[in-house]
């Protein structure tokens, strides 16, 4: 017989049916005992005697029986399947399980996150654990979806490289055939090479900073949801199109996910229609005037400042985002445009979301000659970068720009989860 | 004015337009000229003055103008704007372009191989050559959305790993942070893994083999459409799912391209319901019985073999693909299930395609302490393999397997490239 989902029994009542899955839990009254039996549809309460009582957590089994309302008075609510169970007619043991180190079904599961880290294969059993990868899988889900229906063309671009992408030093060395390479710190340059050639691009690639510090926001190896796009009319264009990205994964999320929301206790961020913009100097002078703490000096915004305007953002416009936009040019990489009326600033931006940085990206400088004197300006040589970087600058690239979402990150936020390892 | 597609032109007769793009070619006729713009929609002639004659092939442009349409006797049927033309009103040039360096717009560029790699972002402004990206998009898409749907999750794997993936020498060394540790030659154990977690799973993945040789098949860096599915009844249902991912790939190329299969002069491989099956020691015997070529000994199958499988799967069945299996032990991967009837045969299986092999794949050991053997037998040590991977297998894991399809490999394939690094 077919097997079916746990969740599809609720339309079955009296029929029989094959189901397989994990032994979740065994209760042993004598002759009578119950399991639930977890798939990835869920829990279900199968009914039998010993058979079932010698059942051992994690046990995979396929049982037949049939499906059969419960009483009311033994309803649960909290399982889409409460309101029946299945009267076990036949157990087939497919795989056996050594005994748990530790209780792996509680709702919040009672070990510390270096342990559940260490024995990842095993704490992933857990709901509540395991749901954080189903939101991320939404998230890029809907990223996708969203720009390919705006004529975006998806890329894969290599990750070993022949130099580090930005000219800094936090990269891991590969060996490449006796050749020192490198792991890219991000697919930059590649996409906007790209973006001479299918004009609006994205892709889901990893990428990896050897960063040797330790910190609850950042990954040695993370994936990127990596924007780039060509003919924007502004870098406002940048602006509107992450601003729409996030409020697509925001209700994709909400509308596919509502019951992790609930269980993590979170909702999802508030937005408006328009989310605020504020220049880095401006918003430096705002936290001063808020909190008298003098930040106007500063050439970026710190932990504290991101939260304070968020804050502001809220109070004031009812929205948990805002962009910061104007980053300083001598702190911003190299390949951002200085806006035309101030040299000293770039016309980039970050969201800043509940507190936290979650998007970076700005306008590029698209003009080859220009570029060229920028990349000398910071020491390197731009022969370094010239194939395939520079090439497509040479021979004509249109005003350009993008942005890029750490994918964990936005994970870690929408759910508000403490460590991006999780 | 809101910048239009050149393809939104052609509903747009006698209204004013702005387009934006590159300079795709010019012709000068005195006071009068005509260029093609070529936007991510394909081409559209402009008329004008000497504004128009002056531009340089590459220049990006944004032109305002108005849609008429061509007299009957210029129309031009390979383009799809072929019926209009735009008389130029103002031409701004967004960026310009060096002189190039060879001819990139003739139908087939005239260019070798390594040429067009070492000027990679000037030859992909060729359309055939960038078209070969828009199949891959297609192909991953399809792949994703056909999973999607199934209930498969979407995962994302680690590529920086501690251990060589199957044992074997041909890796890459990474330093992390003077530790060794390596590139991930596939993401098979960890999709293993999560194949107890959330059943069915897939990851468009980057992988990393160190051969030294070069071929036409084989790249250092991949990407891999990696499915590993739970709760299988037996090896056939992968071969099924194998089978119609491919026809499902076959299904949204054709539709979605048959301009660029028409342009590379390839149709889609035949297929037929029922795609043939046979053993590799079958494969072999009929190999020796149709060719006099005696490889009835060998362990494993050559490509001049591959070919001649096809051919025969042609001939017999009507398929361009056919499914090899049975593949002996004692040169498959370690976590490959043996044959109950027969374990020096596991239960694994190619799909072979016009002669090549397309997707690898099979059933694997669920069994912890079977696995723990299997590990040991090949003189390495199962401790080095129990965090996540054992782990996994100890506390209970279904009957699974998977496959992997190359999508470079399988978009040459389709294409019928040369090489797979076009």
């Amino acid at each position: 017989m077919t097997r079916i989902l746990n969740s599809e029994c609720v339309a079955l009542v009296g029929k029989k049916v094959t189901i397989k899955g994990w032994v979740n839990s065994v209760r042993s009254y004598g002759k009578l005992a119950f399991a639930d039996i977890r798939d990835r549809s869920g829990l279900i309460q199968v009914v039998g005697g010993p058979d079932v009582g010698s059942l051992k957590n994690e046990y995979v089994v396929e049982i037949n029986g049939a499906v059969r309302a419960r009483s009311e008075k033994y309803f649960n609510d909290k399982l889409v399947t409460g309101k029946i169970e299945i009267e076990v007619e036949k157990i087939n043991v497919l795989a056996k399980s050594a005994e748990l180190p530790f209780d792996l079904h509680q709702p919040d599961i009672n070990i510390s996150l270096p342990i559940a880290l260490d024995n990842r294969a095993l704490a992933l059993r857990n709901k509540k654990i395991q749901d954080v990868f189903k939101v991320q899988a939404t998230i890029v889900q809907a990223f996708r979806e969203y720009l390919d229906k705006l004529g975006f063309t998806e890329i894969f671009i290599p990750t070993i490289v022949a130099g580090s992408t930005e000219g800094g030093s936090e990269v891991f060395p590969v060996d490449y055939f006796g050749y020192k390479a490198f792991l890219a710190q991000s697919p930059q340059l590649y996409k906007q090479v790209l973006t001479s050639i299918f004009e609006k691009v994205y892709t889901v690639a990893h990428a990896y900073r050897a960063e040797p510090s330790v910190t609850t926001r950042h990954l040695t190896e993370y994936v990127g949801l990596d924007v780039e796009m060509g003919f924007i009319d502004s870098w406002l264009d940048l602006v509107k199109t992450a601003d729409d990205v996030v409020k697509t994964i925001f209700k994709a999320v909400s509308k596919k996910h509502q019951d992790i929301l609930d269980e993590y206790g979170v909702t999802i961020p508030k937005t408006v229609k328009n989310t605020p913009i504020i220049k880095l100097k401006d918003a430096l002078d705002l936290i001063y005037k808020r909190t008298g703490r003098d930040v106007r000096n500063e050439l970026d915004m710190d932990p504290e400042g991101e939260r304070e305007i968020c804050r502001w953002s809220l109070e004031e416009f009812g929205s948990d985002l805002v962009f910061v936009t104007h980053f300083y040019t001598k702190k911003r990489a190299w390949y951002s445009y200085a806006d035309p009326s101030n040299p000293d600033e770039t016309l980039t931006m970050d969201l800043i979301g509940c507190g936290v940085e979650w998007i970076s990206g700005g306008q590029r400088i698209n003009d080859y000659v220009e570029l060229q004197k920028k990349i000398s300006s910071r020491g390197q040589n731009p022969a370094d970068f010239e194939l395939p970087y520079g090439q497509s600058f040479k021979y004509g690239m249109p005003p350009e720009g993008g942005f890029c979402i750490g994918l964990e990150r936005i994970t870690q936020n929408i759910l508000n989860l403490e460590n991006v390892r999780q």
